[in-house]
């Protein structure tokens, strides 16, 4: 069977290095490796208006943003499909259809559900739509029949939730979906990169991001105000490298090949590390090694970003585009769920004439 | 405004004499009124899928059913729009984002649903899209901008869930959608007419039901086999008409003529009660009268049911002319409410030269 990718990601705000390291970087590299047919990336503004109901506006204006920083990164919409969910109206039929085949009690045990309604604080008042978001994100997987969905470990059970709508529909009607797997990241430790305050969750309101779309002079601010050790007061100092922002950020973004070009006194980050854990070595030492790393990452992309943003139109034309190709796939999908659940009933001859020789013999 | 009608089924069987005195039979009032400059009838098939799903078959095979009893009863293709569901696409996209305008919470508390729960067993594994019904009714509703939607008392709470996803919408976005009024039935008493046995439901699997398509023949055995009062041993006993299900049935179809034509020893139903009550009036007697009422009433329903059999095919093609219309209406609909909501980007000019300008004076 061909593989096929699916991912995205919520416009909800500009995308940032730990969106780069957790998985853009990766899909380019799938998407450039050939191993798939085909490649779907889709800007969930439907999604995430589920949780953004009173700020729609915010969705609205962040699709491009998000698009901007996909491309920038390397997407190509000449090997990847990218397009916007909200206007593929044949998602929303599947969700509806797929909505008989889970329980409430389904949805309330799934795990990710769980936290993230936590985190959101909703508590009671949940909005359905957000209640019921994986068996849309179900839809959004099935409708391009994708074999392989890159997930972190946290998503797995959105993924377990679409293979049981696969398996029930399947069951129930016909063989007509496909199962999906998820594609866990191989670098667990880039799943989660901190905020530049330490932080577990970068967050716009809480200031803490670098975004792929800041420049250089921000890069180089928010570097140099990084969370290291509050131990590490005197360079002679040990310093500890748990939790010290500046080195997870290297553990991220660090090759070989930096230290060759940026810090030839060390041969490669466990070197770096060794110092820096027997004392001796400064902060600030470091985090203009990580200065340079991140901005060898940065500069293509902000150079890329800034082509592109020249030409605005350009880039809802290549949405367009995508979404136009996948609303086609999506269709063709949606035409095989319904006339598996045989409701095509105008274009089902054999029902009309079985249901008028019924009445003949009357 | 103009005042619309929207109203329907769910095609999981045959159409008996409840649903007719029920609502069959007004509508067909409404419908011929003048009053309504548009009436649309719902076969709803894929609301009765929610908690169908295992036999998806039933409800395929009873969608022509439903449309033979209704154009049977006088519903008339020239004046209402008769659509199927499941073929108007467009109801399950403004579903899909009318989930974001309601919590969970608040479904929970929707008396109609709580009882309909309960009715039907489903307790801890109810299917999402049963649960959420009352949304999806919203859709059917707001999509053809229904100021009228003919309901009984019971389901006062959906139509109450619905004025309040129109206000949510309103308020959030642009007043694009029509708070919709129910239309309580005149006689309350002929909301729910008891099954043949006297008890309380009629349904297909207790046998209690006389259908509209039921033979003359049929209807008089199941008119004779009727209960009535249990204490009424002897004619001469005195009757009781509390819970007499021959007298339910004549409150709801006995009109003062039918006194002339077939037992013109009683001039009206209070003589005749009185009677009954007092004592020295047969059951027998009652029945045959009973009889010769309703097969008055569902003569010419029954013989336009057999002339609309003769050609299924046409009935089908009635009913795609209906979808087809009531999707022309819905898309309309749908249309207003994502320019409302703004996530019509690739129309929306104002929004792409508003952010190349953004980038242009970068």
């Amino acid at each position: 069977m061909d593989k096929i990718i699916l991912t995205g990601d919520r416009p909800t705000g500009r995308l940032h290095v730990g969106h780069y390291v957790g998985s853009l970087r990766r899909r380019v590299e799938l998407q450039n490796s050939g191993e798939y047919k085909k490649t779907f990336i889709m800007i969930a503004d439907a999604q995430a208006l589920t949780d953004n109901i009173e700020n729609p506006e915010k969705v609205r204006q962040n699709i491009i943003e998000v698009a901007l920083d996909y491309m920038s990164c390397g997407l190509d919409p000449a090997k990847a499909t990218i397009f916007i969910q909200s206007q593929i109206s044949e998602l929303c039929e599947l969700t509806f259809y797929y909505m008989d085949l889970v329980t409430v009690a389904r949805l309330q045990r799934n795990p990710t559900v769980k936290s993230e309604i936590q985190m959101r604080n909703f508590e009671a008042s949940i909005p359905v739509g957000f209640f019921t978001y994986p068996i849309s994100q179900a839809s959004d997987i099935t409708a391009f029949k994708a074999t392989t969905v890159p997930v972190g470990g946290d998503q797995l059970p959105m993924i377990e939730q679409t293979r049981e709508i696969v398996h029930k529909f399947n069951t129930v009607y016909a063989p007509v979906l496909v199962e999906p797997k998820a594609l866990l990241p191989e670098n667990e430790a880039c799943q989660r990169l901190p905020g530049i305050d330490g932080k577990a969750k970068m967050s716009k309101s809480l200031g803490n991001c670098i975004y792929l779309s800041d420049s250089a002079d921000d890069v180089r601010t928010k570097i140099m105000s990084m969370y290291t050790d509050p131990e590490h007061l005197l360079v002679s100092d040990p310093g500890h490298l748990e939790g010290n922002t500046v080195f997870t950020y290297l553990d991220a973004f660090c090759r070989q090949e930096h230290f060759e070009r940026y810090l030839p006194d060390y041969a490669d980050l466990d070197e770096l590390k060794a110092h820096y854990t027997r004392g001796g070595l400064g902060d600030v030492k470091v985090k203009k090694f990580l200065n340079n790393v991140m901005q060898e990452t940065l500069e293509p992309i902000r150079n890329r970003r800034k082509e592109l943003e020249k030409d605005i139109p350009a880039v809802y034309d290549i949405l367009k585009k995508g979404s136009d190709e996948a609303r086609e796939v999506a269709a063709q999908t949606l035409a095989e769920v319904k006339s598996a659940m045989r409701i095509n009933y105008f274009e089902d001859a054999e029902l009309i004439r079985m249901q008028s020789e019924k009445y003949e013999g009357q």
